[in-house]
């Protein structure tokens, strides 16, 4: 039985909420400029989800404002009448954290993707939220500079969402996450102010609002300019797939090989499932039928790569790799990359349906979870791939299934979420970059006691004082997840008709 | 004139407090251990000041917990009764962070001095925060660990008050803050419940509190054990004293090694007056005379550190150094940093009095600004001696003079504020490492709008709604600063008496 602070509820009891009536609709028409409404319920359903594609919400209306003050008049008008609103950059999130409130308003910041500027000897650049994370390294590419962040999503994804999610990527174990990367944002308050939080260094002066805004999910304000910081790019990449007998030398070597002082620039692990279907999408050149394939990054300067790049190979010939291949020039790196950073959206080969997973471990615990997870698999009679940040033990199991098959889809939820509880168990966490959202609300009380969770809701009731700002997203409530929140059990947003489910 | 949002003022008016009365004093003295409440006035005084000497005001009772659960319970006291607390470490901090309330308690760390567990596999430790900054890297110096933060202080400096200021040091160019370097924490809130922020990962679930509690200069709450994150020891080191003919030479030295892609550990620059200071106090070997000097150290594998060791050697030539000296082994290097490390305390061989200044200029603004600096003070008749953090334009001015001439602290102090206001109007900002404390509160209102303070403040009273967590500090208030801030004005707490200046 789950046992919810008084305060707490107090906290996260949603107030009454303002209805989107007709004067409203005129009212924000007014705010945003030229073809900034949406309100035709065709339309609208573009919007019903993200990347969590199993709940679906239609929002009363969707907003695309052009400009900071557009997105801090249509706050202002929310805030006003109470209308709950969700910020939505490119609806890429694997969580459901812009999935919209259903009387509410979507602010979609697809229109802001202007670069405001580049300051090329600070090795900084200001753009706004809607711009893609891709675009920000191509822009500067000339400069030889980067935006260190790279989800698997980036050419899709905005900064924006980066910032929600406080995305990372495969680069993250040594370049960290995208709040390693961001100096600054302006940001538009639950009440429509416009504020600017963190500053032109990495240790901002007094308390640091920048870094609680990173990974909020949208919860506390709607980030409108991002300073990035830029990185130099290294003088020298070297890249290898080394294939392993099973997962636990796979995942030895990596332990060997973060022990022997090397930080790579990345270690993913895919097994026998992820490489069948990266093969098929996009013919990487990864061993059909090997049970696990590391890819293995380095960079720096030529001197150090070129040593530890041979020490790697040693540590994997150690941990009996029956298969080593170098990428020898740019493209077959990018091939490499491309296999792995297509694993997700692959799966549709090899199975109609899937889940993607996303729960953190201790990296010393990595073979002894994933045999784990291969009895669970095996029980529940489903397959499950698995790629993820070996490095930082950052797992991304993926559950294969048939949704046509009777019962199967809420087999497969339910183990994707004995997976992530696993994670727990082990002394890791329900989410290492893909967020909490609508789909892991109520796991937040598998991992936080009521004080933890009471001092959150504070601080988010601090920014948004009346609850109308992502509600429902991130903190647990009765409402959403019951009295004795289980394994499983329907989205009460589902079971109450407002999510339809797929 | 300043004008301070009504909010705003709502947020940061003083509540009602309670006071020390003697019934609470014989409850406090229940909750500690023995010899854990010190009340006699002459051991108060201990407690009147820490690092920034200026400022003094003794406290109405000193209690020393020694366990978390010790802590809470003084906190839930102090609640209870709306007494004012101010968490104290080490007391070395420089900007009166710690500075005590005239009829508050005092929540004194040291006695929490304990390793609580340290995880080589996973490189970190827990640590209470006593624990003194450089006994952490002595600690696990035999698995070739070490913790990065370094700040001056770091022999005597506790982690707890690290995590407070959110501590930098020679190295943060290169490795960051310690924001960087904590994983959790667990925190007593300004109610005395026990929560953990943070998690086993830098990327946590949910808003980043963790953050906000680093470098919230105790405002917020006390932490009372920390998560640290180990990084293995660079396998070389390589450290060069290189000599210039003025200021501004170093400084271009400066921004071409890093437009050059090198990414020194360490980059410190000192002046004639610095160096003077430093020769005298511990003879580390840098040459007297000498207008500027740059202390470069690079760290990483044996390849990479050779390499742009030789081309930092080249660029310290192309920009006229007069002078190149080699640490040769770690005794010379040691030397090298002990000089720099004594900047500070080595003032007292010079001047009988001095000011630590402490802010930030974007690094391509260096010799301008010194420039500056120069003329100020020129103008003043004072002597300013430079001694800072170069690679990120952390500058540390210190303002020499003589208390025993009338006005001349006056003149001082008018100074090293104006200095601080250049900083900020070179696009820099008013504390790089030694925080706002007391001594900034009201610098804050050059830096911030008041839409920006009123967020901080909300953020604030969500911790801490009675506003008896650390008053005073942070935040400016109309009763501190006075209607109209200017450059010099006498501390408000001072004007009524209850600061005693030195």
């Amino acid at each position: 039985m789950t046992t919810y602070a008084p305060e707490y509820l107090d906290l996260v009891t949603s107030r009454d909420s303002g209805r989107v009536t007709e004067a409203f609709r005129r009212e924000i028409a007014g705010l945003v400029s030229e073809g900034g409404l949406i309100s035709e319920p065709a339309q609208l359903r573009t919007y019903e989800c993200d990347g969590l594609t199993g709940f679906r919400v239609v929002p009363a209306l969707v907003v695309l404002p052009a400009t900071t003050d557009e997105v801090a008049a249509v706050v202002r008008l929310c805030a006003r009448e109470r209308v709950p609103f969700v910020a939505r950059g490119a609806g890429t999130g694997l969580s459901g954290g812009s999935l919209p409130v259903a009387d509410g308003v979507v602010i979609g910041l697809a229109r802001m993707r202007r670069v405001l500027s580049v300051d090329v000897a600070n090795q900084r650049a200001v753009v706004q939220p809607g711009v893609t994370n891709a675009s920000i390294s191509a822009m500067v590419a000339q400069h030889d500079l980067y935006f260190a962040p790279d989800p698997s999503s980036q050419v899709v994804c905005s900064i924006g969402g980066n910032v929600a999610e406080n995305s990372g990527g495969a680069h993250c174990l040594k370049y960290g996450f995208t709040t390693n990367h961001v100096y600054a944002l302006t940001f538009v308050t639950a009440d429509g102010s416009v504020v600017t939080l963190g500053g032109d260094s990495l240790d901002p002066v007094g308390p640091d609002l920048r870094a609680v805004v990173l990974g909020s999910e949208g919860t506390l304000g709607i980030v409108t300019e991002i300073t990035v910081r830029l990185l130099r790019k290294p003088e020298a990449v070297r890249t290898l797939v080394a294939d392993f007998p099973d997962a636990e030398h796979a995942g030895n070597a990596v332990s060997d090989i973060i022990a022997a002082g090397i930080v790579p620039a990345a270690v993913e692990m895919l097994d026998t499932l992820a490489i069948q279907a990266c093969e098929k999408a996009v013919q990487a050149g990864y061993s059909l039928g090997c049970a696990a394939a590391l890819v293995v990054e380095l960079d720096g300067v030529d001197a150090e790569v070129e040593g530890e790049f041979v020490r790697v190979q040693e540590i994997c010939r150690d941990n009996q790799t029956t298969n080593i291949r170098i990428a020898n020039d740019p493209d077959e790196r990018a091939k490499v990359w491309k296999g792995r950073k297509a694993a997700f959206a692959a799966m549709g080969r090899i199975s109609p349906d899937y889940f993607v997973q996303d729960g953190v471990i201790p990296r010393t615990k990595l073979g002894s979870t994933l045999s784990r997870i291969r009895e669970m698999s095996t029980e529940a009679g489903l397959r499950v791939a698995n790629v993820f940040h070996a490095g930082d033990g950052n797992l991304h199991p993926l559950v294969l299934y048939n949704a046509a098959v009777p019962g199967e889809a809420e087999r497969a939820e339910h183990l994707a979420t004995a997976i992530v509880e696993l994670c727990v168990e082990q002394g890791g966490s329900i989410t290492g970059e893909h967020g909490v959202g609508s789909d892991k609300a109520c796991s937040m009380l598998k991992m936080f006691s009521p004080e933890d969770l009471t001092v959150m809701a504070r601080i988010r009731a601090a920014f948004d004082p009346d609850g109308i700002c992502n509600p429902g997203k991130v903190l647990p409530t009765p409402r959403l997840c019951g009295e004795r929140p289980g394994p499983y059990r329907p989205h009460p947003l589902e079971a109450s008709g407002v999510i339809e489910r797929l």
